[in-house]
């Protein structure tokens, strides 16, 4: 294991937290919020500080990343971001506890959005602009690492998270990571800016405009409204956000080749048709138990209420227009089972993503018939891409162990005195980095009210989620830490 | 397809199942419950006369049975079985709705023991009894399903249930089926001799001895007293029918081999090993939730009650000396869990099966370390006995259609209105064969108030679970009708 390098790399990430953090520092100016420029400038001098420190100790070294050395990056890149991305929070004062702040910052940059806050109205600009912030950073890095950097890191890299996409994870990208890196952030940019645009046309401010559009890139779901979308009342912003949320769960990957002139990418893409495929089918199932059990006057109520939070739950996004926890049971156990699916692979989306569901269905379907037909092939296709049987394996090994350590975390919850929904659905709402989850972290709760001890399991989940578990489950196994 | 030889042993089935009866209607002579008398005599005409007609139809056919055929059977026989062993719940006028009836009678054949039941003292005695009878015919009916036949059954025997045991499923068994049948139901008549001379001599009357030994060694769960084992609050019983259900819930491979004078088969047994394992930690857990939140006086009685519950829950039984529902979360989510573990695979316990569950952890555990490590072999092990990698997707890919189905039957359970802890809990205790679930069906609840649709999904899940899926699901395979 080269430290050294590891450190270097950790020096830089620190160095992009510190800078970020401008822009924040900038608002909080603007909205003459004294306390909080302050707050800003001792984070961003603490964490220059740290930065430069790890930069002094490697002094130059020039190696390259190896495998495991690339591991230990990504998993502590994210743990110390969220480490030194709580400080404004804990010296504004807006969050006492560091626990809870590491939290928030935490399901900031992992994209979760679950919140200790409330009365988000009256919280400093500054810091809600932070927030939501660090949901965009989050975003972006995820998109960049698993689509740009992974692929390409060292010799070994393309095996590094062998239970990624097959098929169109490596195609049509440029070789050269800067370059391919460079693109995504443009299309991830660009795609901003305009949602952006429209949400300001639309009627929102700038700053909320602003706060928006990264909590919806990232599948966040960081609002400034304590009653989240549903504080606008707004179809127009609804369905903006809709549109903008089903982008965000799409590979990035797909823009990039439709930016090369491939416009039909997207449509022809295996994963995506079953992404919307799901999404269409959730839609119509919530929309009919909603009007049986009468929970809407009318069909277009019904309609666009369980739109919004089918989309905004599948995409990870966790975004409400709606209290879908007082929605009919079935309506309850669909939202949960979606919050295992998630987005695309390659997109900003989290939980499980829409691919290995594929491969898992298609592989049991298999199974199935290879009782009575021995003699079929173990290979199943997604699209007209072949998963090989070892991949097959992996990807489901990963659903294995993701669904294990769902089970853990709902266990470790329910040792916290939760009551059983609010243990379960914590659980996979970070864990599937979506947000809000049933009855105690409800969509109308938050979670100021669980126990320190369970907020830390929980930010654990996020990560563990996000970095799609096998860059900190490693860090558990001893033989990984050997020369 | 050739429906005639199915027939044949279908015709046979139905003997079976009416030459069975009678030992319940003189019971009911007995007791002199005339009405109920009349109400087997009555089923057992019924079922002979179908029995007689299937037979007519083939008329002597002695063609061999193949895989999709013996496929076919097995699915048919338990729906059959269950279809005519329901008559004498309905003639007798216990259970009035058709559907109730079949929900109770195959949650004995399934050796589920889920009710529909209560007040069990004020019903007929030969009722009660035919009840438990069920469950003990289907849990030999399994051991001598999984153990005997399969393995052996036409060409494709050892192939039918793939996803079945690594290693010590057919190892040890003499080859000709018969004979290893006669063994294996000499050893269940043997154990449950044992049981029943034991409970009398605890104070049980012979009728509620025979009716308990049943339920036990079946994993079944169905008792005569409405308060289950707590009407007795007797430490002694409780602990001989701990003893059995461990004893029920064990390979019976592993007593054949024993009695071929292989003694440390069992302590040597990996599977059995884990078993245990899971056992003693899961009972060592849930007596310090109770005692860290004081449920009970002392640590004996929180000891008492954690085994007694933990060991009827893993080994799929479902009696009940304390009512669970009551226990702090953490007890119950781990309770919930274990419904997933279940048995060792041979055993009449239901669910996933302990070997599963280790194949499953070991290969997600090799996941985690092929990660830095991507020239590690894929193959595991369990015990000394290697599991290819073939066999490993397939065990994933069966655990994977298990929770799939859990999945879609909890959407179905909500969708009848009921609330989340019963629709989730009420789907793995039927599909897992345990039966008592949580809340609406907990311990001291049961399945009457579940509308009936309802009891015709859980009725599916129960025959699903029993039969490890493959033997139901092919039904639903279109090119499995095809010739």
């Amino acid at each position: 294991m080269n430290v050294r390098v590891v450190c270097r790399f950790l020096g830089v990430i620190l160095f992009l937290v510190a800078l970020s953090m401008t822009f924040s520092a900038a608002w909080a100016f603007y909205f003459h919020e004294t306390q909080v420029v302050w707050a800003f400038v001792y984070s961003m001098a603490i964490t220059f500080a740290v930065g430069i420190a790890l930069l002094w100790y490697v002094s130059r070294s020039s190696e390259e990343l190896l495998r495991k050395e690339g591991m230990l990056l990504v998993g502590l890149g994210w743990l110390l971001s969220a480490l030194f991305g709580c400080l404004p929070f804990i010296l504004s004062g807006v969050i006492v506890n560091p626990i809870s702040a590491y939290f928030e910052t935490m399901s900031g940059f992992t994209t979760t959005g679950a919140t200790v806050l409330s009365d988000l109205e009256t919280l400093p600009k500054g810091i809600l602009f932070w927030r939501s912030f660090t949901h965009w950073l989050g975003g972006m890095g995820i998109v960049v690492l698993f689509i740009a950097i992974l692929p390409q890191l060292g010799a070994g890299g393309k095996v590094l998270f062998k239970s990624e996409v097959p098929g169109p994870s490596a195609e049509g990208l440029k070789p050269r990571v800067s370059q391919t890196a460079t693109r995504l952030w443009a299309i991830y940019v660009g795609i901003s800016m305009a949602e952006t645009v429209l949400l300001r046309a639309e009627g929102m401010t700038l700053f909320d405009a602003f706060c928006h559009t990264f909590g919806t890139m990232a599948t966040g779901g960081f609002s400034t409204k304590t009653a989240s979308i549903a504080h606008y009342d707004s179809i127009l912003i609804e369905v903006t956000i809709i549109g903008f949320m089903i982008l965000a769960g799409t590979n990035f990957n797909l823009y990039y080749r439709m930016l090369r002139g491939r416009w039909r990418a997207a449509p022809s893409d295996a994963e995506w048709r079953v992404y919307c495929g799901i999404m269409v089918a959730a839609i119509v199932l919530v929309t009919l138990n909603l009007r049986a059990q009468a929970i809407y006057r009318d069909l277009g109520s019904a309609v666009r209420y369980a739109s919004f939070q089918v989309v905004s739950i599948l995409t990870t996004t966790g975004y409400c227009t709606a209290d879908f926890d007082l929605w009919p049971s079935f309506s309850r156990v669909l939202l949960v089972l979606l919050m295992f699916v998630g987005g695309c692979a390659g997109s900003t989306g989290g939980s499980m993503k829409v691919v290995r569901v594929s491969v898992l269905f298609k592989r049991a379907a298999l199974e199935v018939r290879k009782v009575f037909r021995p003699q079929l092939a173990t290979t199943i296709k997604i699209g007209r891409s072949p998963v090989s049987e070892e991949r097959t394996t992996a990807i489901l090994a990963f659903v294995i162990l993701f669904v294990g350590i769902f089970a853990v975390a709902s266990c470790l919850m329910a040792l916290m005195g939760l009551d059983l929904a609010t243990a379960v659905s914590s659980s996979i709402a970070t864990l599937g980095n979506i947000g809000p989850g049933l009855a105690g972290v409800g969509a109308t709760m938050n979670y100021a009210e669980i126990p320190l001890p369970g907020q830390l399991i929980l930010s654990i989940c996020m990560v563990l989620g996000r970095l799609e578990l096998f860059a900190i489950l490693v860090f558990f196994v001893p033989s990984f830490w050997k020369k």
